[in-house]
């Protein structure tokens, strides 16, 4: 009798595995804000169970026999029960054998040893960074990167063994398609960045390094947020080593920043990031909790949601037209002096520099192309772990003309190696292109745009978020969705003429 | 082949339930230090998920057959494969027996049910008593009544459904056991509060509601807490509306503390009370985390550890001979014209108020005794559920000669029946009396105890709770382990004469 074929019982299983997974994430967000140090071997083991399990019921007899009610389990080609069904529970069930198709790859005891191996790791590069130590992380990453060469080998790839990591975080897009991408745009960043480099103009950022209370650095950040429609209600902010945005549920998405007294943008350009992933989060729909429809698309449209407001917005003349005065009002001391433009053209200041995450938005996509082609040579093979303080450095220099003193502000910079996060890097700049290709089809939907966000009024632009992204869930994949947007596929020619086009004003 | 038998795969069973627990316990405790208001139905799912799984792994199959090789599951009789295990693995088994007998007893629809009840009942609590409208509660109430009514029905018992509830609390303790221990010791307080009452001495309790700097107290709370051994690298301390420990593995141990520029007592005695409890928590032997032996014996030996600490110590004139002239020096404004036995007197007051958590070592046990009445009312089904605030205020003339101007600082002010924690109440007043006869006996044990604490030396008294109780775990019942400690059963009279000869000498 299909026509009393629910996917209820579906529904409610994903939903329990979710809040397994929650529990993980939270696990997870509390190691990273509140965990004593003495219990990091504890919440590793704690982590591996919770993972494991969700893992195991997920590829549970349970969820097996649901899902061959309406998909074939080794193709993925819906059966005939799914033709009764509206488009967006079709896609429900499409993703969620896609996802089931990757999980049912991996043995439950590699997730077990992966976990634990990634908390462990995590908490020994975040000493061994304090002190400058790579020799201390080596094992662990050897570990990790052992482990990650293995699930390739779960995962299965045609080209290269990088799809397979590539696939997880963003799916269809293969090194195939980044290489020629990523030479385009690097071609033309470093053509853009020698006219810059050659400009007499210099702007004065040294402004932003004047001493700036910290408390008050965060109320402002804070008032950025609300201005933005983060839901304080369905939300917090906390302080951590490295800002980042965790989701418990769309009624309970955190987002973490780090203050410095001397350094303004840290602050006040994290809350806009985290803020613009906790917009996406905040913005999935609650009623598809738990099923694909209710989770964001792929990291690359995750972080185009957080370069949107960061940069696009939060790095606007229009923005701080708004914000600069009241800014000032709060720093008089400091900034009373400061023109609107000295700021602007302060905190767009284009320059070489050691670290990504501190990096302006035309060298920020250097950064993540000397980390792809790292993560692919190791990947692929062609170099081995001990090598990578070496080989970066070399390519620091060659990208940038810089080389670190030392490896906490070279090689082991970025918590995402010790995360098992290979492959993640390239969606960064993926979410840079996306987010210009967005912010220009939003400031032609939205009437005055740029007005609006000269008064302060950012709503409009997150109503506009909501409604053509986030509110959709994984039911269009990342391409489609885009291209539904603005009516082309993914290119780097809106992101490289907003820049060219700042730049030029800003460099003469 | 019963040689090869091993514990291993059931304590890798057990711990692996342990995880699973120890996330819903962060979880709950995020629910109370960090989580947006608006997550409260996800969280109240998010820990039904979470609690049932514990359950239902518990009593799989995975869990059945491996106990049935070393037990009788019905019968609790150790099979002959266990003659060859030492005692504290016997224990080990015995308890994990009791465990899984009562835990088989409940249906795991049940679990769910109450847990997502009780997460909600406890929000809305929350709610309530700040707008002291005990009718905004009284539903959720209802339901909790019911269930845990359904729950002793589940649990089964002999002579009252209370028996049931009290068990989950305090094994082997009965009604048929309270009923004459409280009786005996009401009249004897109830006398004793009559010559204090009649007492010309009145001490001025006035010099601790001055203005006192909110982060000194947390500071001098802090020095305490490290002074009793306490350790910060395995535990930390937060904020929250009302105190409580919690712990996810004796190397994350948390306890919460409130405090009020008026109202010195309160973070002091919560941080002493609640330290208590956390030195019990990270006392226990970490290698037996997940089995029994790694677990608290029961609620009203945890609160022996929080009152021995709270009372015994932080009450003592020995105490505050050391810790009187520091607070001095913190607060020197307030205090430097205030004498320590004027200090000690106040903190000593006895006199009767409306607040449980705020009242004297005297009057705390009748504010227990009422309460443990009234439970017993309700679930012997005699009252029901919205005659609690008219006969909490009864009683609580007939006990304490003052009633309640509002149910927020009567019949709504604890937390406990929102958690649904029948038969929690009276644990307080037997860890009362076991913190009596635990520190007597360590006055005996420990050479000069007075002198150690006048110095602030606290470290012994840590060190012989350490080695006399909480390194066993459960692997003693508590009556068992106090009669071994201390060569005595549980009884009132070392409480009655330490309370008797301080108030002696105090009210003259």
């Amino acid at each position: 009798m299909p026509q009393t074929l629910s996917l209820d019982p579906l529904i409610a299983k994903l939903r329990e595995i979710h809040h397994i997974r929650d529990a993980a994430a939270l696990l997870s967000w509390d190691q990273e804000t509140h965990m004593p140090a003495g219990s990091g071997q504890a919440r590793a083991e704690q982590l591996a169970t919770l993972q494991t399990l969700a893992h195991d019921t997920f590829v549970s007899a349970d969820i097996t026999s649901l899902l061959a009610q309406w998909i074939d389990l080794d193709t993925g080609t819906p059966l005939s029960s799914q033709k009764s069904l509206p488009h967006h529970q079709q896609a429900l069930l499409r993703e969620t054998w896609q996802d089931f198709r990757k999980a049912r790859k991996l043995p439950s005891a590699f997730v077990t040893r992966l976990e634990r191996e990634c908390s462990l790791a995590q908490q020994v590069w975040t000493q061994a960074r304090q002190q400058n130590n790579f020799k201390a992380f080596l094992p662990n990453l050897r570990s990790i990167v052992a482990l990650k060469l293995e699930e390739t080998q779960y995962l299965g790839y045609t080209d290269s063994p990088y799809d397979a990591l590539l696939d997880t975080y963003e799916p269809d897009v293969t090194v195939a398609q980044i290489r020629p991408l990523f030479a385009t745009l690097r071609e033309r960043l470093v053509a853009l960045l020698g006219d810059i480099l050659n400009s007499p103009t210099i702007p004065d950022a040294s402004i932003l390094s004047q001493s700036f209370d910290t408390t008050k650095q965060l109320t402002f950040g804070k008032m950025i947020l609300d201005a933005m429609g983060y839901d304080f209600d369905r939300g917090r902010l906390d302080l951590s080593a490295h800002p980042f945005t965790t989701s418990f549920h769309p009624t309970d998405v955190r987002i973490t920043t780090r203050v410095f007294e001397r350094d303004l943008p840290s602050c006040l350009f994290s809350c806009l990031h985290e803020g613009g992933h906790g917009l996406y989060e905040q913005g999935l729909n609650a009623e598809q909790y738990g099923t694909p429809l209710g989770e964001t698309i792929s990291l690359g449209i995750h972080e185009s949601q957080s370069r949107l407001w960061e940069n696009c917005v939060g790095r606007s003349k229009a923005f701080w037209k708004h914000f600069f005065p009241i800014l000032q009002n709060i720093f008089p001391e400091q900034l009373t002096s400061v023109s609107l433009d000295a700021f602007y053209a302060a905190i767009n200041h284009v320059t070489p520099s050691l670290i990504r995450v501190e990096a302006d938005e035309l060298t920020y996509n250097l950064h993540v192309m000397l980390r792809f082609e790292i993560e692919l040579e190791l990947i692929e093979g062609r170099i081995q772990v001990k090598e990578l303080p070496s080989l970066w450095n070399e390519k620091m220099n060659e990208y940038l003309g810089i080389i670190p003193d030392n490896d906490a502000d070279g090689v082991l910079q970025d918590v995402h190696w010790s995360l098992g996060a290979f492959g993640y890097f390239p969606t960064y700049t993926l979410g840079n292109l996306y987010a210009a290709m967005l912010f220009e089809q939003a400031s032609k939907d939205i009437q005055d745009l740029p007005r609006s966000i000269a008064t302060g009024q950012l709503l409009s632009l997150k109503t506009w978020l909501n409604q053509n992204i986030h509110q959709y869930g994984r039911q269009f994949p990342a391409d489609g969705l885009v291209h539904t947007i603005t009516k082309t596929h993914l290119t780097p020619e809106p992101f490289l003429n907003y820049l060219t086009s700042k730049m030029k004003a800003l460099y003469a």
